[in-house]
This record gives C-alpha cells, structure tokens and sequence, in this order.
C-alpha cells in the first residue's frame, strides 16, 4: 500500500505519475478538505475533485482544476439572478457540487460522497478526504481573515498574509479510512503540495502527525519549491508568514520530526547538504511534471525509496 | 389592479396576454406552488419559474417550460454520478434553483426569492407564490401516493387517479402580499389552469375561497376545458377522480359560489344554457391562444367583463 497526503493541482499530477507505475488499487490518496466551502448553497471540496477528476482523465490540463471541454451557462444565469460569479463553476463541474451537496444533505458523509463519485467516474485509487467534518482554513490578511479560496480566487492572493487558521481542527479527526490507509502504508508519500494549506490541514488533524513520526512506513516527500518558488500557487508568502524558509531546505525543516527522504529538484541540488543536516535524506532528480513521462519518472525516483 | 389566480403554461399565455392591453405594473399574478418540490437538493418551483420566464420573454416556446436555447451539460453529468435525470433541468433553468435554494437557505421567503428573479429578469408584472410554507400536492394514485411531478413527469400521468392530497395546506397561510393583490383587485381571473391542482390548492388556502365570495370585484374565469378536453395537461383524469363533469360546466360548477363569468370557447358556445342554470354567465369567445394576437384579444374579452 502507497498513502499518498495530497492537495490540490501537484498531488494530483504526482499521483497520475504514481498509478503508471503501481497497481491503482495499491494507492490511497488522503486529500486537504481546507479548501472546502458553501457557494451558491452548494458544498464545493476542489482539492477532492481536482484529484478525483485527474485521475479519471477528465480533469482541465491546461489549468489544472475544473472539467475539461466545459460550459459556463448556469454560471452566466446565476450572475444575471444577482449571484457572486469570482468562482467559476462550470456546468459539468456543478453537477459534482449539487449532487455532493444533496447526498450529504441526506445524511451521507463527505468519505462516502468522494467514495461514490470516484467510482462513478472510474478511477481505481481511493480517494480519501482527511477528515469528514469541515474545517475551513482560513488565511489572516491586513484586510481580515479571509477563507482561503476567498484569499487565493475572489482577491487573487493581493492580500498581506499575517498567519493561517485551521477553523474547527482540534475537534475533527482523521476518518478511520485514513488511519487504516496510514497504518497498513509501506510508503507514505507528502505530494508536491503547499505545505501551509494543503499539507499543514492534514498534518494538524488531532493524531496524525503522531501517527506520521511513529509509522514505520518510509515517508517521503516531495519539495513542491524549486529553485526558491512554488510550482503552482501561494505557497511562497504563506511560508514566509509562518517563519518558514521558502527553498526546499524549509520544506525539510517542516516536516522533519517524521520525514525520512525529502526529493527535491536537479536545480537545487546545492541545498542537499543543509537538507542532510535536518536529519533527513535528500534525493535529486528532475520534479518538474512536463507529461507523463515525467510523472511516471519522479514516481519510480519516490518508490523507490 | 388585476389579480390573476395562475397556475403554469395556460396561466402564463394568458398573462402574455393580459400584459399587451393592460400595464404590467397593474397586474398581480398569484401563483400555485403545490407543485413546488426538492430534486438533487434543490428547490424548484415549476409554475412560478413558467410564469416569470413567460413574461420576460425566455421561455421555451414550444415547450411552454424551461428556458430557450438551453443545454443540460449539467443534467448529464449529475447522472453520471447516479443521480435521477427524470426531470430535465437545463444549465440556465438550474441557476433559478440553485440562487432559490440559496437565498431561502439564507432566509429569504419564498415571496422574496419570486420578486427578486422576476425584477432580475425584468419583469414588471408582481409574481407571487400564493404561500410561503411547503405545501406539497400529492396524487393518490392505484401506485400509491406520487407528488405531483413524481405523477406527471416522472411516471408520465399513466397511474389512475384516486384523489388528491394538497399536504400541509391547513396550516398554510396566504401571503400578505396575496391577501393585498385580492383585496385591491377591481377585477379576479382565474387562469385557463387545471381546476385540480393549479387552482384548487390556491382556493384550498384556508380563508381564500371565502375571500372570493365576499369580494366586491368582478371574478372571471377562463375555461381551461375545451370541447370536453384539456388545452394541455392531465386535467381531465384529475378532474373526473374529483367527480367533476370534464366540460366547461365543470368549471363553473368547481367556481360557482364565487364566480360571476366564465369565458368558454366558440366551440362550447351549446354549453351556455347549462352554466348560466349554475347562476354563472357564460361569455363565448375564441379562447385558444395561438399566439400574441389571440392572446390579447382573449385578455380583451376578459378585462372587459
């Protein structure tokens, strides 16, 4: 069993590379709910569909997230009806936000809902969400607190970032889906994902990050900075608000009290003795995600771990 | 003031024509919503949505439902993740249902939702739901107890009818702004609309009926049966398990203690004798609304009364 702690658009990449090389059916990926948030009435979990929808091949590759080849009809009517349009809905990807929103409004879990339409697309992997209640995180700015996707999609990330709240996190736990897939893991793998807002959630769940330091499985992560930047997204100013150092020698020192290997890219071969001097083993190689190719290449240079 | 008592498709021809000979701005439509229900989570208000889009130009024409030019990119995808598709919802029809579950979730009434969509779409004609409160119109059928939809759409009206159940309607109340439009109206019309369940749950409001039989105003009623046939819809099965003659003078037998008119068609004109003999007067004209020029001149026939 490979357990793979994922975000949005990186994990998500990282894991169409891991299930080239692996049997699917050997691979749980446990995935951020931070992000999740009600608009329109509706329950929308991106990192879960980002992941669910790349594995079932239907995902949008140019951006990453939302359903390839979509319309925005229902968006465009919802705005003529007076209603917030700064998150684009598309009218395929609305029906994975109704549908969610009925089954949990009929007593269903949020485990079950990502079980049930993982099936329905057709992907293999399991897809977990870290927890079943939500916790929204929220990122504090010089113009409030501001729930996350509001910080990154509504304002684009113009915000000053003070610090980041973990909303209703002490009082939720890791689904027992997610501890049998910590527990009965050969290899823990932390995705190439935002370390504050997409892997801290899953690493501030009650226990979970306990359960990381005593496993015995290997963990590996995979730095998501390279050569001092972020792949995709705000990861840069949310480290720096934290105190943390934005190369991958930060990354180790985030999760160096459970991390055995950390890969980290070719350009930053330079910062493997610093990485070493953490404590934890540092391994280069190419991690830039190009094509599949490159997925399948940074998956066999992790599991091989 | 013109008060019209409306149920769908029938009501909101009429209406068309109502709003070519009068201003929009003096014409109050009162809106059955027995046939209001919750599918994938959402609130949909057939009759309401048929009215407002007939009145702001949007609607299917040939349909006499939904809105023109829509896709249902997002009814496919919903099932896709195994939910029902027996209720076709195109991508602009959904924005209505998703901003109305929304707004009421938040604590808008259902009046609320009804002014602000029709002010949205330009619409200056007053639409307003005939109560606030759920108040469900089952169809006890010899396959059980079906919601009207359920009846009507889902099983395609194939079940024999026993009765009829408007749920909750004793508690229900009508709206102040219900209660406003009668009480100011100089003239009453009752819409060319099934007698069972587009009008009858608005007469069954407690209090309603009795408000028409005390009102000072002119109460006209178009007959929705022609020829022994309903214009469109299953009026003539409801209408028989209610023991009504399936004619004209089974409409204004229905009415008879409030009503002073009934307008029949040319082809009902043999018919007069039996409803005058109800105490009603019969007022014969073409009643078959082809288009905007039968429509305002069956609105002039009314409004003249």
């Amino acid at each position: 069993m490979i357990t793979v702690l994922a975000g949005g658009v990186g994990a998500a990449r990282f894991l169409e590379g891991v299930i080239q090389v692996v049997a699917p059916e050997q691979v749980a990926a446990v995935v951020n709910t931070g992000d999740d948030f009600t608009l329109h009435g509706l329950q929308i979990s991106p990192d879960l569909d980002i992941v669910t929808c790349t594995l079932a091949g239907i995902i949008n590759p140019a951006q990453g997230w939302g359903i390839a080849d979509d319309t925005y009809t229902c968006l465009e009517w919802l705005g003529k009806l007076g209603a917030p349009t700064w998150f684009n809905l598309g009218d395929r990807d609305l029906a994975l936000h109704i549908q969610r929103t009925a089954l949990l409004q009929s007593g269903a879990t949020l485990t079950e809902v990502a079980d049930q339409f993982r099936r329905a697309l057709g992907v293999q992997a399991r897809i977990l969400p870290m927890c079943d209640e939500p916790v929204p995180t929220h990122i504090i700015t010089d113009s409030g607190e501001l729930h996350f996707e509001e910080y990154l999609v509504r304002r684009r990330a113009v915000d000053s970032v003070r610090g980041v709240r973990f909303v209703n996190i002490a009082a939720a736990t890791p689904t027992p889906e997610v501890l049998y897939a910590l527990a009965t893991a050969e290899l823990i793998v932390l995705a190439p994902s935002n370390p504050v807002v997409s892997i801290g959630p899953i690493l501030a769940l009650p226990g979970l990050r306990a359960i990381l330091r005593e496993s015995n499985a290997t963990i590996v992560a995979v730095s998501p900075i390279v050569n001092g930047a972020a792949i995709k997204g705000p990861a840069v100013p949310l480290m720096q608000a934290l105190g943390l150092e934005t190369t991958a020698v930060g990354i180790a020192a985030a999760y160096r009290d459970f991390l055995d290997v950390l890969v980290i890219d070719t350009v930053d071969a330079a910062l493997q003795p610093q990485i070493e001097a953490l404590g934890v083993r540092a391994v280069v190689t190419d991690t830039i995600m190009r094509g599949p190719a490159e997925k399948a290449a940074l998956a066999r240079v992790v599991l091989s771990q």
